[in-house]
């Protein structure tokens, strides 16, 4: 079984003034390896809307550092007020890329106000840049440390000996460190537990299959993989101890978006006793969202769904429910993992004192 | 969109002597419409074993043709014990091709006790023969009976203007008539009720999104295919009036398998309040099966997780988890649709009542 090393997710070469943003194009894998060289504002919104780049906080990243290319068409600008228009409409349109993971539009905005505080001295626009990479290179450099702290949180809850089971990818290739919940697999290795871990393909787009089962295979962690429909009977025959899954955005109380697949989980470990663990960054809690009905749902093109693998597989031009994301109360949530420690039963107060510890 | 006119499912062409089994491949579905001309046993476990004929209803057909093939190679044998122990051993090869699906043994048995029956006469070979098929044309016709009836007894469950879902594929292709849960949407809409179908894709083999997409536009009922991870998301949010969906072997105490996937929906019913129904002919109920732990799973080959036409979407040989079918408890079950009527909370008497009535 291959077990390739792989480039990084995101990667920022250069400086502000003439830097590129690199990103492993996760189309192509499992079978190829190919690194985007992203220069503009418009192939990075490409790259995020055809999923090149996905997962919460990878997204979060990618659209900081989007900040950055959209503040270099901004140095030879001679009139401020225009260059401060020019450069919000840019980042707004890499903020509305994808509508449900809040991480990409408080990635974007973190490095707009970055540059905006930048804009001072004898070359303001250089120096906004400066500040807008620097702001990016921080966000990057909390992520992978919020993805470890997760991962050390996480990895009390595995016992040595169990199966884990995870939904769509939230490795090293959905963030800017080791993940989210595949943290947790990664830091219980680490520990010395011995765990298995079953990866659901995850339909349409099957990064379980493309993603997640790369990366346990280049983390060394036995796995499986299991058509999304299976989870349901091996958790009835009590075949799993425990659900790890990330979030696109967490709301006020508790309730979480995560890639469509993720709700029935939950309903299922609850009717098995089964725990159920979200885990997510701080960043990717929402206090703007008040609860799960109010989280954008992305809908997504039709042929995901009648192709598969570049083949056709259902009637042509035939209708298609497509949500990428769906919606889990917090009800159901055993706990919530954040850089910041273990939430169980995570609602509004206890997600607001959270958030206050900022 | 494309809405082919289908050629049937399973026919015999010609004598009990000299005649072939028909098959559609449904491999090859929607792409391309091949018939399979079968004249011998290992052709049709062939079949079988790759999905070419599938389908309790349809197998339990197959399986008892399949006795009228085996009964030709047996028309030269000089001696009778003798012949009837190779044709023993020949249909017991049919009935092991798949373990789940009771029909398929059940047809299988059905013919060949006819078979044996039929063995008097001045030749008594070639009489067997004519009985096993009269046997095999009789369930043939008496499924599709079956199909009729339990379509009507289903659509009384339908309401005008609903939305119902469905997994895998019960229809046409599945049977020798209309079909099992399908055939509540076909006798629905010829009763004038306006409905529409959520289709799941139904992985791995994508039955749904192949099959069941197929015979909505072939039927001209409106629907929508989906990932089988997206229904959970519908049924929360209100979007699913009933869901509807065959059985591989209904045990006698009303536990149920059919394809993998088909427990989450029953648990995600319950959940919400939506009504879940099992639609099966009473072959498919199996009296010496006691209870669901008692089914047989099949576990199928990890390629068809791994890859889809000859495309590799997973590492190559990455573990796989691929079982047919998982399990639903009798106590999910809003009612059991049967040709007899509408059996509601099924349980062991009922069942032993409703077989009675044989």
């Amino acid at each position: 079984m291959a077990a390739p090393r792989l480039p990084p997710t995101i990667r920022w070469r250069g400086s502000a003034r003439s830097g590129r943003l690199e990103l492993l194009d996760q189309t192509l894998l499992p079978g190829r390896l190919r690194v985007l060289r992203i220069t503009n504002v418009d192939a990075l919104v490409d790259a995020v809307k055809r999923l090149a780049v996905r997962g919460a906080p990878a997204l979060g990243v990618a659209g900081a550092y989007g900040v950055v290319l959209a503040a270099q068409r901004r140095l030879r600008d001679r009139f401020l007020p225009r260059a401060e228009t020019a450069l919000g409409e840019e980042t707004l349109r890499i903020e509305r890329a994808r509508p449900t993971a809040v991480n990409l539009a408080l990635g974007v905005r973190i490095a707009r106000r970055a540059w905006v505080r930048g804009l001072r001295g004898p070359c303001p626009l250089e120096a906004a840049a400066r500040a807008a990479l620097a702001a990016a290179r921080r966000l990057h450099a909390e992520d992978a440390a919020a993805c470890l702290a997760m991962g050390r949180h996480g990895a009390r809850l595995v016992r040595s000996g169990g199966t884990y089971l995870t939904h769509c990818n939230t490795g090293a290739l959905a963030t800017a460190g080791i993940g989210t919940a595949f943290a947790v697999f990664v830091m219980a290795k680490r520990a010395g537990k011995r765990i298995a871990v079953l990866a659901d393909e995850t339909r349409p787009l099957l990064q379980g299959a493309r993603l997640t089962a790369l990366e346990l295979a280049a983390n060394g962690i036995p796995g499986r993989l299991l058509p999304d429909g299976a989870a349901g009977g091996l958790l009835a025959r009590g075949r799993v101890d425990g659900v790890f899954v990330g979030a696109d955005r967490v709301a006020a109380n508790g309730d979480f978006a995560n890639k469509v697949g993720t709700y029935p989980l939950a309903v299922l470990c609850r009717e098995h006793g089964v725990p159920f663990y979200c885990v997510a960054p701080t960043t990717t809690v929402d206090p703007g969202t008040p609860d799960g009905r109010r989280i954008p749902i992305e809908e997504r093109d039709p042929e995901e769904v009648r192709s598969l693998g570049g083949r056709s597989v259902a009637p042509r031009g035939f209708p298609v429910c497509n949500p990428a994301f769906d919606v889990t109360p917090a009800r159901l949530v055993t706990a919530l993992i954040t850089e910041r420690g273990v939430l169980p039963r995570p609602g509004r107060a206890a997600i607001a004192r959270l958030l206050r510890r900022r």
